[in-house]
């Protein structure tokens, strides 16, 4: 059998007979001529063929002969064909998946994902959404990172009791782990430096365009750093990279029209004191939406970047694992990433001395037995360390303009959505 | 100040004043001197300093005159050192860490997880695990198949009713997934090829060296496949790619004395029901554990090969949505892989027409209304497709000769085990 050609290799083939494979896109049957135009994971091919075209979403193979015609997609098309149904289409999409826009709503989008996320401009959010996740990797190997698969299933829910989910775990009480926390920090101690790609579980009680049941959380922790400035730029480096293999999926990007950002050699940041003067001085321990969307604004405007550190968070506002400001205890060596308007990351250098665990503790009244197995940890000798954790979907979303997670997440899990 | 340098670069840098950061992992106070090896991410270096040394897993920063000594690691050492304590070691670890085998006993080892895995043979483990899912990653995208994240948590169990756990969900009840099976087959409508590194949990109520409640699947399915046998080549693809990626770590090799096997070109594949006969002939639908050793033996012994394909498995023992095999529907499209007496891996390819699922469900008795969401993806047409997925902590126990996977877990979830 000839061995299979992708849609975008055609104009390669020019004068030769070859096999394509895919689904039919559009069908478009003129007085004398029908034209199948055949999608597959490269692109579109083009078939004139006689007769009635396939349903759309019939899945074809095409043999032909790939002949030059300038107006085809890529500047070739396949003639003389004989084609064979592979799959059938027995009931349409949702919507003329062959249109350049997506004109369904989002609950007809996500309620039938399957098939609408075969529109191009659909699946493209997606194509960038893992070229992120390679760079990220790609970039923090680069710099000796290990990574790490951590468990979905605790015992406790130390980091907010209100937002876990809970699981009868063989007749006992078991929680789905609201971050990777505990397990990347643990880890430091044993390989310096790591990173976790993976999904993490919050009871989101509120139906917003921010916030989803589940979603995948790029973690990293990185040991025998100063303090949280060199966090700041291993996040840097991690975020050039992504960019980096975003920018690599260019028909992906140029489909969506996307405009992918500069990173600064050097994040600019803004002190959170400082930040809170050129808001007006009110003391508040938080950056409310509009705060962040005009700091946004100011970076851009004063440094031209799109990207701005907002470090030294109030403690108050900090779990009680977070370093507190050397000198300036009421403040956080620790950040928050705004992008486009948005705060996207959350990070920071952590406690690492087991007695500071314990003060940092009593003082919020806690009991350390609650937090027995993750003071063990640095019991045993654990370096200065810090790290940071970026949403994927959220990433995508600010990326390329998308205003609700749930566009940029396969298929999303809310407060009402459990299916499909 | 002095940038820091890592233990295994000290060689490099000899005659000249560095700093190296890590953990106190031996120290040895003689008559005249006392020796400090510090244990950090690439390896040891020691430290020739006077007076006592800090307790062992202290972290500390050194910085001193790089010195040849042919019989310090790696033929350097540091002398002139000016130590400083960054974490204190307040709890010695429950065995050792610095001796060269591991004495402890597992449930130890998996107790104190976050400082027995810095033991250099436990972390060594992880790193070869590490490295086999970069290159699992790598091979898959090197044949244009796009990761996936994909829900954990689902509205039915469609798998196996009897080994789920159960959530509550915003107070309605849904499931952890057990594996990312009907996503990964939607998805290659969308992508034709994709593949998810992520975990899939199991309530596994037998307490064996083999089952974990969470363990971490290295999914993939492929579009456009004439028969299982390519899914076959795929994962042969994969395979060679992971052991190429381990056999790159070669401290961590060489310290585990692994031997990694050799992929042969085509692994050699055998038919069940061939098998069978090997066996002497009796009629069973499945292979036992001492069965599998046998064929692996053969497979050895006969086409000096490690792995071996059992293809044909009966539709018996299959689940519903596996391609019958043409012509002999008690056989089914699917495959295990075998890799030293025992499976690895198990795939096949899938149903892909909507008739066909509606027919495999009546025939085994079963309510199209349950596999509703399911079924839905191939009313829109798909392509032959087929896949697989590999048990990253089976598969590293298995390479490197590990009898129970828990060990080859950073940190497991059983039956009995819900901490750390």
């Amino acid at each position: 059998m000839i061995a299979r050609v992708l849609a975008a290799e055609l104009p390669a083939h020019i004068g030769e007979r070859v096999r394509v494979a895919g689904w039919v896109h559009r069908g478009r049957e003129l007085k004398s001529v029908t034209f199948a135009i055949v999608r597959d994971r490269s692109g579109l091919a083009q078939v004139v063929m006689s007769g009635p075209a396939p349903t759309e979403e019939t899945v074809v193979e095409v043999t032909g002969l790939v002949t030059a015609n300038p107006k085809a997609p890529g500047g070739a098309e396949l003639t003389e064909p004989v084609l064979v149904v592979l799959g059938e289409a027995v009931t349409p999409p949702p919507f003329d998946l062959y249109r350049p826009t997506v004109s369904a709503t989002l609950p007809t989008i996500l309620d039938s994902a399957p098939v609408t996320l075969r529109h191009p401009r659909l699946r493209a959010q997606f194509e960038i959404a893992a070229a992120s996740v390679a760079g990220f990797r790609a970039a923090l190997d680069g710099i000796g990172c290990t990574e790490i698969h951590t468990p979905k299933i605790v015992g406790s829910a130390t980091e907010s009791g209100a937002t876990v989910f809970g699981i009868d775990y063989f007749g006992r009480r078991a929680f789905l782990a609201q971050s990777p926390q505990f397990f990347k920090q643990a880890m430091v101690g044993v390989f310096e430096r790591v990173y976790e790609v993976g999904p993490v579980f919050r009871a989101e009680p509120h139906d917003t365009a921010r916030h989803l049941a589940q979603y995948t959380s790029l973690d990293a922790e990185i040991g025998f750093i100063a303090d949280h400035r060199d966090v700041m730029a291993v996040l840097r480096h991690a975020i050039a990279g992504m960019l980096e293999r975003a920018a690599s999926r260019e028909s992906a990007v140029s489909l969506l029209g996307a405009e992918l950002p500069e990173v600064p050699a050097e994040i600019p940041s803004i002190h959170f004191a400082e930040a809170r003067q050129l808001l007006g001085g009110k003391d508040e321990v938080d950056l409310a939406p509009t705060d962040e969307r005009f700091l946004s604004e100011w970076a851009l405007r004063e440094h031209g970047s799109e990207f701005l550190f907002v470090t030294g968070y109030p403690m108050a506002k900090r779990p009680f694992y977070t370093q507190p400001e050397p000198g300036n205890p009421k403040y956080s060596n620790s950040f928050d990433l705004l992008f486009r308007g948005l705060e996207l990351v959350t990070g920071g250098q952590r406690l690492h001395r087991h007695a500071d665990y314990l003060a940092a503790l009593e003082q919020r009244g806690e009991s350390p037995e609650a937090y027995q197995s993750y003071l063990e940890v640095f019991a045993h000798g654990m370096p200065p360390h810090g790290g940071f954790a970026i949403g994927l979907e959220r990433w995508t979303a600010r990326l390329l303009g998308v205003a609700n997670i749930r566009q940029t997440t396969l298929f999303p899990r809310d407060l009402h959505r459990l299916t499909p």
